[in-house]
């Protein structure tokens, strides 16, 4: 038998931040995101081929003949698993019913602005959403924050939808993840699918932490150590971590975009892997609440190494932690909490 | 046993014809479709979910550096199908050895350019690649062309290419077979999974034909004709068949940008289908040279219905043909017929 539809919101779904709206005018979009993913949620990349899907699009006015542009392409495209498409600019009737929500807009940070004044844009952007979200989504709806700062807008977002549970809330950084599984792939000259279980930790930052101390390669002759294969520490320690941690400003010095299918691709992944479970063995890198594991601050949304069962995700315990990797784990918690009083000072 | 790899090669790959690159000076990108095109590859959503593929990217030289970042994001998606990725400006190492080609890169028609100015540009870019195919893919490489005018390219390829068998090129009118299925579920309220068999007849212009009088819709009943459901042959002599021939200039309008998601989704399609095989009882519409079927002028690429199988394509021979049908059939023949002859005087 057919499987319900399920109902996935994506903000900032018209996604042409180069279009002329957004040329002239400082908004919601960022960028080709939204546009990227919502092919891959309507061909079933997302939840899987057997999964009919109904996608909520939302964006802002000034985007909303954009908007319809996506919604006719979405019909033109004749996606079998596609059973509806909504396309307003309302966040109530975007908001209902949803059982996935992917939160794509947000407001970028442009040249010439304080850091104070975008956060205070994305507070109030994402309180509103947050009550949307609170009073008409389905009562299990997961959220996943992409638009920065990530983990600071989830955070925002949890506490304006107090009803929402913590465990429903999360924020990317599988893209970072998969940014450093494919660095490690490159340098190894091994296929990408056997490189697993690397970490990004902290923020979605330029202060992330990406960590292949745990992580392996599966090999003809079992699973080998990636700090033993690489064979060189301080590669490791420097230009593979900054190589990732500044990954989105060289793809944007390539493109004059930012990460778009890359991105997309992650919070399918993401989605995936939240609601259909992680491989046995295996984990992957969610921003999530901190429950004060591996000593970061409970109360933060921190990207920890977690694994995926029935729709849960859970924090990897009993990671050792050398002390190199301990100081990097505590500047990206640092500079959370630092976002997250900034965050405060501009609600009140 | 997991399978060889198959090499796919997509010119037009950077895709940002919104680029300052672009902005400044006319070249072969043709907007996004080659951005939204290669991850739907990657992830399998072209040769399915067991098919491991190498991507072969071609753009111009001033888009050399996008399309290194668009390489970049590749890697970072960490995709486990993807085993290898060319990017490139040399036509001969985008062609070597590949089993698919995907022409999106073209010279697109811009405000005050004369018709014949483009063609000339087209023909300049396919007489290369042509050559190029011919000599380094795979012995059996099968050719989508998509970039405008789509028949007409196809067909210089062709005569530029005289080794690879005329079976093997086709280009797209899948998207305008999309949006017509789109457009008459839209219209009956149904799944547009239910309907089927509605052919594009002609050139992937504004003279196409799209026709519904053999198409159906699945029900619990049973299969019904469309033209019964619908049951309004006025609206489907007119504005179903504008809204179909104009659609992409509706998205032009409504986006600011053309189609790239549905065109994208659509080439994955025709080459699915053309590879894997069309389900019993279903054909779709794809172009390809003409044998006579229907009166149409052999020696033309002209879109048709067709079932494919094996690798094959075989043209839907016998379906009667009304005098309505007949005239618009023979009007976009026509003006193949005068493209081609255009595009001869271009070579000359």
């Amino acid at each position: 038998m057919a499987k319900d539809p399920i109902r996935i919101l994506v903000t900032g779904a018209a996604g042409n931040s180069f279009s002329l709206i957004t040329l002239i005018s400082y908004f919601l979009l960022i960028g080709q995101i939204g546009y990227a993913l919502v092919p891959m949620i309507a061909r079933g990349v997302m939840l899987g081929p057997d999964q009919p899907v109904i996608l909520h699009m939302l964006d802002i006015e000034p985007a909303m003949e954009a908007l319809n542009g996506v919604k006719m392409e979405l019909i033109d495209a004749a996606f079998p698993l596609l059973k509806g498409v909504v396309a307003t600019t309302d966040a109530v009737e975007a908001c209902k019913d949803v059982d996935i929500a992917i939160m794509v807009g947000g407001f970028p940070r442009k040249e010439g602005m304080e850091r104070k004044d975008v956060m205070s844009k994305n507070v109030s952007i994402y309180k509103a959403q947050a009550s949307a979200l609170e009073k008409h989504a389905a009562p299990n709806c997961k959220v996943l924050v992409v638009a920065n700062p990530a983990n600071t807008n989830a955070l925002i977002l949890k506490e304006f939808a107090p009803s929402i549970p913590e465990k429903n809330i999360s924020c990317l950084t599988r893209l970072d993840h998969n940014r450093a599984l494919g660095q490690i792939s490159e340098r190894l000259n091994v296929d990408v699918s056997y490189v697993k279980n690397v970490i990004i930790w902290g923020n979605h930052s330029s202060t992330q932490y990406p960590d292949v101390n745990h992580a392996t390669v599966i090999t003809g002759s079992g699973e080998k150590s990636v700090k033993e294969l690489v064979a060189d520490d301080q590669w490791l320690k420097t230009e593979f971590i900054t190589t990732v941690q500044q990954r989105g400003a060289a793809i944007i010095k390539a493109r004059k975009l930012s990460s778009a299918l890359s991105a997309a691709s992650a919070a399918c992944d993401h989605i995936r892997d939240w609601v259909l479970g992680t491989p046995k063995g295996t984990w992957v890198s969610m921003g999530v609440y901190s429950d004060g594991s591996y000593g970061i601050p409970s109360g933060l949304i921190y990207s920890f190494p977690v694994t995926c069962e029935k729709g849960e995700w859970s924090i990897v315990k009993g990671l050792k932690i050398d002390e190199f990797s301990r100081e990097k784990m505590d500047a990206t918690a640092n500079e959370l909490i630092e976002e997250k009083s900034l965050a405060h000072s501009c609600v009140n």
